[in-house]
């Protein structure tokens, strides 16, 4: 159905994007109701079905903070056999790192926040701090795991904070140079309120370029709030990034709460960039599918706008 | 609260953009349950207070089609006394113009279908004899009203159509062409099913650029379906269109319905320009304070994405 429509190239576009799906860790974090591991590992699978290449599992994150994933390990576990797609998982701490490591990881995130304020009420320290952790994780996995291992770096709240208001530009290429400078492969610039607007990103970007971090050394997350995510995206193609963050069916926040629609949903992506002839080895019926599927699990309609146009208001 | 993170230029986009208001006339065609005459009214009045200079009021189509319309003239003799914004109406036939110039309406919009199968659904006639038609309401327009009457043409299904699947933009260029030289001021291209992506917004402003029609003959006209109507808007943007339609609120269409999320938000797009510093007139607490209004009135929420973020579920 995704190909009815033509495509159509856009001018200074790349051919091809990789999409870095959240759905599994970033969305289900945010359930309030507790997620069996067995939906969890059916729908990484079926996502990996229908062609997404790299999903982000789960978080080693103390069960105490985020009771949603206490299941990390038995996640990890049941995933083994699952060939052809990476598996990364969110690592906070020395802790998480050496339950990841335990389980074989071999592919993991860690992340830090670009304001201060967000940075204490999310992390429970300073941003000084915060890299200092991340620090030690790095090493301790490259110690341990060799350097083969695969680490990619978050930053939070790159345009704008809820306490702070804008984002200053410099910060956020700071904290980013440094994990880059640390190890990370790549950056994940996250617009975690969903504020940002296109010559924003262009110019965030712009930013990194001119510190020596091109854009292929970036990834951008986009979140919907404000339903800028799909702008900005284009905004951030535009300027030569190629990996882009998304959550399968739009998971993440509470999408009929104030201030809360959440993260970009896979499929809107994948109509974009489709539509736009490139390719993502996606197969956006099967993709959308298991977002119907999951929404059922779920109970709620999925908030993505092309799984709600290509399903019975995006419930299965 | 819409300057609190910021304006950041983006590279070739306009200083100014002039929005085109649709949510009085596209967005209440769609209602079920009749809307009072003078909610109607005050909806208007409240958006150019808002700063919104163009407001199409209703439309003149006759009421056994459109019944949630047949109040037509009456709100154009309630809004008589409202200065500096400009009123037009919708006229699709000459009946429906004879009623307009009776009441002193003195800016009109015109349409036909880009595509034969909606032409025939939506107005029981071919493509070329609703240009037919358009033209008698034209040359009749301008013998009674003189010169000075403004006629905006509206192209709908420019990009997909759920019967022929994509359009041939030869086709939109060929019978857009026609309403600019039978002397429509303006263009706007409609994607009514919300398929379009960048590329073929570029194409098609490209095409009627090729065909001496510059993009400021153009408006982009965009339905958020699948997600994609400000990401379009920022390609448009680009080729160097600067008037776009919305719909304040996103009214028009069911926000709950298969395939059915409808016009573009205004405070959507009022996010994206005033983030990009690009000027549009528009005081955006205000208007999303109407929009509120508006979907208490409704009696359900409003599926914009800025007003559902700054107010308490879209609901006032």
């Amino acid at each position: 159905m995704s190909t009815t429509y033509g495509t159509h190239p856009g001018t200074g576009l790349p051919e091809t994007v990789q999409i870095y799906e959240v759905g599994a860790r970033d969305g289900l974090q945010n359930e309030k109701n507790p997620v069996p591991t067995a939906v969890k590992t059916e729908f990484i699978t079926r996502l990996a079905a229908a062609g997404l290449t790299t999903i982000e599992a789960t978080s080693f994150v103390h069960p105490k903070w985020v009771p949603q994933l206490a299941d990390a390990a038995d996640v990890v576990d049941a995933l083994t056999g699952l060939s052809g797609v990476r598996l990364p998982v969110l690592v906070p701490n020395l802790a998480g790192l050496a339950r990841a490591l335990e389980h074989g990881v071999t592919d993991i995130a860690v992340f830090v926040s670009a304001t201060e304020t967000f940075s204490q009420k999310n992390l429970n320290c300073s941003v000084t701090e915060s890299l200092t952790t991340v620090e030690k994780v790095i090493t301790e996995a490259k110690a341990t795991a060799g350097e083969q291992i695969s680490i990619r770096g978050y930053v939070s709240m790159c345009f704008g904070d809820p306490w702070e208001g804008q984002t200053d530009i410099a910060a956020v290429v700071d904290v980013g140079s440094r994990l880059l400078e640390m190890g990370c492969y790549e950056l994940s610039l996250g617009d975690t309120i969903g504020v940002a607007t296109p010559g924003h990103v262009e110019q965030l970007i712009g930013a990194f370029d001119a510190a020596r971090h091109p854009a292929a050394q970036l990834a951008v997350h986009f979140h919907d709030t404000y339903g800028q995510a799909l702008a900005n995206t284009l905004a951030a193609l535009q300027t030569g990034v190629t990996t882009v963050d998304s959550s399968a069916g739009g998971l993440g926040g509470c999408p009929y709460a104030k201030s809360a629609t959440g993260n970009l949903a896979t499929e809107d992506l994948v109509w974009q960039l489709h539509g736009l002839g490139i390719r993502t080895g996606v197969d956006l019926d099967a993709l959308v599918r298991t977002s119907a599927w999951m929404a059922g699990e779920l109970g709620r309609p999925s908030p993505s706008r092309v799984v709600r146009a290509l399903t019975s208001d995006g419930a299965p």
